[in-house]
């Protein structure tokens, strides 16, 4: 039953490291004519995709590769479109950003799958979320990161990384709240790599109060300074957007 | 340079109307597996899957369909996990419900990749986000809908549809604000389609203001009512969820 489009979904893993080789100019328009292809609500289309391959832009970015490509929500072209046909705009609200948001992001898979049957390697970054893309990349109203990946020729070749146990994610008909036993059983890979974690490297964690890997996570990676700092600056986005998430409360504030 | 993946993604289309043969157990195992394939932000997945094939359930949707997956933020299984390991929980803030959404979001588009290799039709349906899936399927906390998407035989074929040309959506190193003749280029299809438009219906749009393809999509459409009532009850969901995306206000009014 498998075939090369499943064999390419099950063999994804993140590459970090790239050959400096770069990405020829027909492979990469093809990738993103793929991308392009995704659904989205209404054949609408309500993103962009900014290929970023200019060596200055590059060097300040998070991961060394020949190339990046930046997925943003755009409800602004649309409304130049509209302004154009007299028609009124009403895309700012919640749901215009969520939608958005959705057609971005799976216009970039279809990229990441296009790139990796074509031989590339590719890895998202999050932290496009809290990036300031006015200051980046000069977006209009109405343009908000989605995100980001980079791309380019492999130059490492790692394993497989392990997923939670399909019963860990999946449910049928309505949401199973799991036992503390299941619970367990999900996140045993998890606890495995937490004892394969050196001596020294666990003692040192440990003096940060980390003793297991979901410690490891909340403490060592994801802290609340962080969580708080990323959030700030990704509903910063959103606001100077010009999205109104906040439209009630501030109606309210001003009666 | 093509290949049967790049050639899987280009000929996506959205299917509406299904066979009523249901899809074998094995097949729908193998879809959900390359789902969880898809890259996950620090490998956490957190999200959720929810297969839906209950005639009862099924009766309920937009679509007629054999299955559906409800793709589900889910920073409660994390959450569970934590707890049993003395770990503090911090993921109820922006950039969890954002990165939780974009990674529920590329494990269903790998879904849809995969059913459509597999001979299998699809549909996503933008409604789940404003849906009470605590109602629906009984979600605890930090749980919230992503997306939906309906899968089964097609009993349609229809043709692949237009997409905006690739200069529309495809920046370099920047954003390029586009002129009002670039616009007017990028929509001429669209344009085309509302000539095609027969006279009678025409009319009838002409008596609700509508005199093109964008007046038919703001006024039409995506009305402003349609808008506000979506986005709202989109905020509930992620409210009710437990995710403060406003928490700055709430200090300030409890002050």
């Amino acid at each position: 039953m498998p075939n090369p489009v499943i064999d390419c979904l099950m063999n994804h893993r993140s590459i970090r490291k790239f050959k400096p080789d770069p990405i020829e100019p027909e492979t990469l328009d093809l990738i993103l004519r793929a991308g392009t292809r995704a659904a989205s609500a209404g054949n609408l289309q309500p993103y962009a995709l900014v290929v970023i391959d200019d060596p200055k832009k590059l060097e300040r970015m998070e991961v060394k590769a020949p190339a990046a490509i930046i997925a943003l929500i755009d409800q602004y072209r649309l409304k130049r479109w509209f302004e154009l046909n007299d028609a009124p705009f009403y895309n700012d609200q919640a749901i215009n950003l969520f939608i958005s948001y959705w057609d971005a992001v799976i216009a970039l898979q279809n990229i990441v799958i296009a790139a990796e049957s074509l031989g590339l390697g590719t890895v998202y970054v999050g932290m496009i979320l809290s990036t300031d893309v006015q200051e980046l990349l000069g977006v209009p109203e109405y343009v908000a990161p989605a995100g980001l990946v980079f791309l380019g020729y492999p130059d490492e070749s790692p394993q497989l990384r392990p997923r939670l146990p399909l019963e860990a994610v999946v449910h049928r008909n309505g949401y199973h709240i799991p036992t503390d036993d299941e619970i367990r059983s999900f996140y045993r890979d998890k606890d495995r790599e937490w004892n394969e974690v050196s001596e020294t490297k666990k003692h040192k964690l440990q003096e940060k109060g980390v003793y297991n890997y979901a410690q490891a996570i909340t403490l060592g990676h994801y802290t609340p300074e962080f969580i708080k700092g990323e959030s700030q600056k990704l509903i910063a986005n959103i606001k100077k957007a010009g999205f109104r998430l906040w439209e009630k409360r501030s109606k309210t504030k001003q009666e």
